[in-house]
């Protein structure tokens, strides 16, 4: 059978030639960075060069990289460890509805003990932000401004730099959940971002590597304690094949961003496209603009997302209906809700999300396969047995 | 040159087995365990078998196995994640000096922010704790009581099961740092163990993969939010290559676990009589039996450290002088200080840690090599400035 993946908002293949540079330190460059041997000064190399890549990828100095193991603990450690030595000038933390879950969650966990007072912005239909919202929301305790540099889910750009510079202008810290934007278009720190996170596996790394920029002078709180690995803002020993391959991963981005773009954005819209032209009540969600390149995230009324993505998996197709990290929870997505999407349509989302390696064959394979499953779909009730049974087998 | 590398304390080389485990996952089999497609499906139950393996290998249920990047931040999870959710009963907390710097410095974060008070238990000259002391020291207050189950450095091993019986009998939670013991020796959860952390890269899994067991029924908060990976205990896209690693490095321990303690005994014991009998002056750190097969701790006196593993490391040797997390530091080990080993007898201290892959040639190569450069040392007196140079050169 025909294998088309388009999850890889969820997570991207390793690209072969970042996985050949990470081979070394899975084999004989074993070396735990800390060690004064030969092995250790191997990998404590192999890291140091990493940096040099993923500092140059977001236009930073190599010493603002501290590697994470995730993007979600970039987060964690953006939020959790900036607020604290800031609560003695302010507790006002200024976030927007649709961010990922690492960086709501932790700000709502110091929300709820206390520590802290929130003001959620609202996003437009579309899933921006307004600036105005914003500038309205500053108090003088305002400390942190949360937003995302792109979401995942819906694929809305934000407007970073405008919001950077609004944070600036109240020396007020900034921080940015690059994740689903560093390695995949432009992103630069000089815009005036204080604190970026960003992950490997978003763009052809491995797993087990994210990364949190730190601009020089913002303190930074360790979450995990332990020794003197990344300047002791991040113990335990570091995972060095996954560095490695965040930062070729990293070189590559740089010297293929454009390519990559022109490839994904050509092939996006193909598909957008080919799916309106096929199928009827077919609406795009997010930007129809500011849109990540390889984002394809439509609703299709009267129907369920998850049984589509069923009949799309017995065709070898893998899509998701939004955030991977959330689906086995089937709940509606709060991205989707934030955006003012009614309940009962956000069921029926589904997201196409492409890569550098798919093919013009891939999107028109979907093309073909999509509109006849709809059609079937539509064919029985929502609410038959059949289709009721068809939900309960993936909700297993 | 020959490569002789006795640093296993700090990391060990991956298994050729448990490479090939996890080499299809960072290949075709590269998909979110999170997603609801065939790719997802296949990295889920990968974590899952994974699960399985780490809770086989110390005695517990899958279920109660959280995967983490790594000993320390499994050690962080547990201390801040068990004291915050218990604060309603007490605020105290005892937990020894010798402890790891990830489970220290947690401690010591909350200490300092006034969240809890703590007790730090002393160790004898031989590194083990006294349970009387223990015993005295806790309070009604008392809530969590954290000792490691053996010393990556000294290489004692605790009493951790009579530990555990008085925890369990004053209704204390109790956590095991067990990194430098799961997989090397046996450990198991029966005991009345109530947390443990562990790590793949001590036991011939990669880096970036550990575990903390959490008994069924104890509260943990999750220190890294997100999605719903790991039960909600902890967020971020599961590094599953390394989760993967773990599992096999587990299922080997389990097979393998006598026969390579019986080879490293008995090749620890050769090393410590060889050198004992070629060099004068030289004393065993940590206690004579109750020690960790693969671990020779020495202090040699009137030398420095530092300056033995420039020239064992000229001569293709590998070996630490305590703890790699803190080596490059080049301060004290505060475990060496715990001890009451005077700070100026500390700087003389070597340590080498065997593998299961450390031979009888390797061991007597050592014995070697080590003689005549502690002679060539003393030569020069600790305060020539030939020695400072030396010093100087690795401080760099």
């Amino acid at each position: 059978m025909r294998e088309v993946y388009l999850d890889n908002a969820a997570t991207t293949k390793i690209d072969d030639r970042v996985l050949e540079a990470m081979l070394p330190f899975l084999k004989e460059d074993f070396g735990n960075p800390t060690s004064l041997h030969g092995w250790g000064e191997k990998a404590k190399t192999a890291i140091e060069e990493a940096r040099v890549s993923v500092a140059a990828l977001i236009g930073a100095e190599p010493r603002e990289i501290i590697f994470t193991s995730s993007g979600s603990e970039a987060n964690s450690l953006a939020i959790k460890g900036s607020i604290k030595p800031l609560l003695r000038i302010g507790n006002h933390v200024i976030t927007s509805t649709i961010e990922h879950f690492s960086v709501l969650h932790a700000i709502k966990a110091l929300e709820k003990e206390g520590t802290i007072e929130v003001t959620y912005l609202p996003v437009d239909s579309f899933g921006m932000i307004n600036v105005e919202d914003l500038v309205k929301a500053i108090r003088s305790e305002t400390i942190l401004i949360s937003v995302m540099s792109a979401n995942s889910e819906v694929g809305t750009i934000q407007s970073v730099d405008e919001i950077a510079k609004i944070a600036n202008e109240n020396k007020i810290l900034f921080h940015t959940d690059a994740v689903a934007a560093a390695g995949i278009i432009p992103v630069n720190v000089d815009s005036g971002i204080d604190l970026l996170s960003l992950s490997a596996s978003q763009f052809y790394g491995p797993k087990g590597a994210g990364a949190l920029y730190v601009r020089s002078g913002v303190r930074i709180q360790p979450q995990i304690e332990g020794g003197i690995q990344e300047s002791g803002k991040r113990g335990g020993t570091e995972n060095v094949p996954a560095i490695v391959g965040l930062g070729k991963a990293a070189s590559l981005a740089v010297e293929e961003m454009d390519d990559r773009n022109y490839r994904m954005e050509s092939l996006r819209d193909r598909l957008i496209t080919g799916l309106r032209s096929s199928i009827d009540d077919l609406t795009l969600n997010g930007h129809p603009t500011k849109r990540l390149p390889g984002n394809v995230h439509v609703r299709i009324e009267y129907i369920e997302g998850e049984s589509m993505l069923i009949f799309l998996n017995m065709r070898g197709i893998a899509a998701a209906s939004g955030s991977a990290c959330t689906s086995r929870a089937l709940k509606a997505s709060h991205v989707m809700t934030a955006l003012g999407i009614p309940r009962e349509k956000v069921h029926g989302s589904l997201l196409f999300s492409l890569s550098k390696e798919t093919t013009r064959d891939d999107v028109d394979y979907v093309i073909e396969v999509l509109p006849p499953i709809v059609a079937r779909l539509r064919e029985m009730s929502p609410m038959t047995p059949a289709n009721d049974e068809i939900i309960g087998e993936v909700r297993k």
